[in-house]
């Protein structure tokens, strides 16, 4: 089983709007929502691929309720006191977003969700831990999961940007997967070269449609895109993440994971909405992987 | 007791941001919320002037939960499937709204409703009937329920606009309260004028700043406020609409009504959030109410 971490998930709401007027007054004609959050991306994308997968993470309050109701994957949320978050985006010709800053987590409930985590990670093979932390939580959170999984002997898959992916950095997951710019915000080279040195530990970083490149102890690879996909890139990166998930399980060599990340990463942006793929897109990509070595940038 | 009537209440969302970028992403760095809509304003007034009051209404889904359980003045919402609007106000130096059109009221919902609110009208003096009807209901809803609460034995004020207040208007309420945008696009006189004739009802027209004029059986009357107030208009005309409803229980003479209004309305200005107002503003305007007696205008 491979379990997904969300530990600030969302109440996604999105207005469609003819026009964003600012300072006017907008009536609603078409709105969508549902829960959101990179975690729970990633466990809908490996959920509809047929792999087993449990998501777990932190929710709170009505919206927290609201999560737990309309999320159709298996799912064990730990609860906490706090409102879990919503995001609400207007979108005309383009997307304005609003992002809650998520509920103030306590230390009793953290504890908590250790707790439950270390039980149900010793149950999977792989543990993912994606997206932003809540306030209130240590922004070595994920480094603290990541070491609770490894003694549970689960593999451990990492997806998150600036400090939180710092810390986690230091823990030797299996496999961190930051996109290109949190790579780069996170100057990240430093830690990621000690967890290379004290770990079987890789690092692939995706950069939309030029596709991903990783460091990995046996060697470096770059994949590319089969063709460029017109779509919505929200959530590409969760559906790689899942990809990567699944080869961290099955042990894949690092060319044919990569191969496949790149094909459902584009498979989702195909799709309309993050946490969906397009099956036609991953087949038609799956079929010519474009995946070589490459010199290692250090 | 007075009845507050909200059939379409809401869950009011208001986000805070140094500034709205269009096609931007928003941190929300304070946000406000709270249950909203004109009848839980007018409740909010009246119980916070220690006045007994109910306020009831339609609330389903989530987000009704959280109406009913944030509202903190005695109440008896009717359930509904479909699940209760949001609104949405994005302030940096003006304010950017998103209203959700609200949920489709079933006809079995609203028969429901009809049941419930004739046996609280029997136990009511006053009735009040606010804000916007939810999609699913007839258009001549405050018309049906005016007609109940009168039989009922207990008076009506309508505070509505547009279709619904052109219907109320012919089941003959005690008072109909528009703003004066909301009068001038109803095109009313020609129902009004009915209305006066075969019942005593009265017409209050909120003109703002302006104050407000009423055209009445015992003549036409004018009041304008004791001094200018700065602050927040939303929700002075809700407060008026609730002096005016201890006005007609107490069977107060029209100048002293319409008095009591505009220093109500003044008091709502001046405190920060609808629903509220200031006791210092209050009693200064109550003090020295200008009213006078006017010619009218039809």
């Amino acid at each position: 089983m491979i379990l997904t971490v969300t530990l600030n998930p969302a109440w996604d709401v999105t207005y469609r709007v003819p026009r964003l007027t600012p300072h006017g007054s907008h009536r609603i004609g078409s709105m969508l929502q549902r829960p959101g959050g990179k975690g729970l991306n990633v466990a809908r994308v490996l959920h509809a691929l047929g792999q087993p997968v449990l998501a777990t993470g932190l929710a709170g309050g009505a919206t927290g309720a609201m999560v737990e109701a309309a999320f159709d994957v298996p799912n064990a949320f730990v609860g906490i006191a706090g409102e879990t978050r919503r995001t609400v985006t207007i979108v005309d010709s383009d997307a304005t977003i609003f992002n809650e800053p998520g509920p103030e987590v306590r230390l009793d409930e953290w504890s908590a969700f250790q707790e439950s985590f270390a039980a149900r990670a010793a149950e999977a093979t792989v543990v993912v831990l994606s997206g932003s932390l809540p306030p209130g939580l240590p922004e070595d959170a994920y480094a603290v999961l990541t070491r609770l999984a490894r003694t549970a002997g689960a593999r451990v898959l990492v997806d998150a940007d600036g400090a939180a992916l710092r810390a986690a950095a230091t823990a030797c997951p299996d496999l961190l997967k930051p996109n290109a710019a949190e790579f780069a915000a996170a100057n990240l080279p430093r830690e990621v070269d000690q967890s290379l040195e004290r770990a079987p530990g890789a690092l692939v970083v995706s950069r939309g449609a030029d596709g991903m490149i990783a460091v990995t102890p046996e060697g470096c690879f770059e994949a590319v895109p089969h063709e460029v996909v017109a779509g919505n890139p929200t959530g590409a990166g969760d559906a790689a993440a899942a990809a990567l998930a699944v080869a961290l399980r099955d042990r894949l060599e690092w060319p044919r994971a990569l191969g496949e990340a790149v094909a459902l990463s584009a498979a989702a942006v195909a799709a309309p909405a993050a946490g969906e793929f397009d099956p036609d897109v991953l087949r038609r990509h799956r079929r010519a992987p474009k995946v070589r070595e490459t010199p290692c940038p250090w």
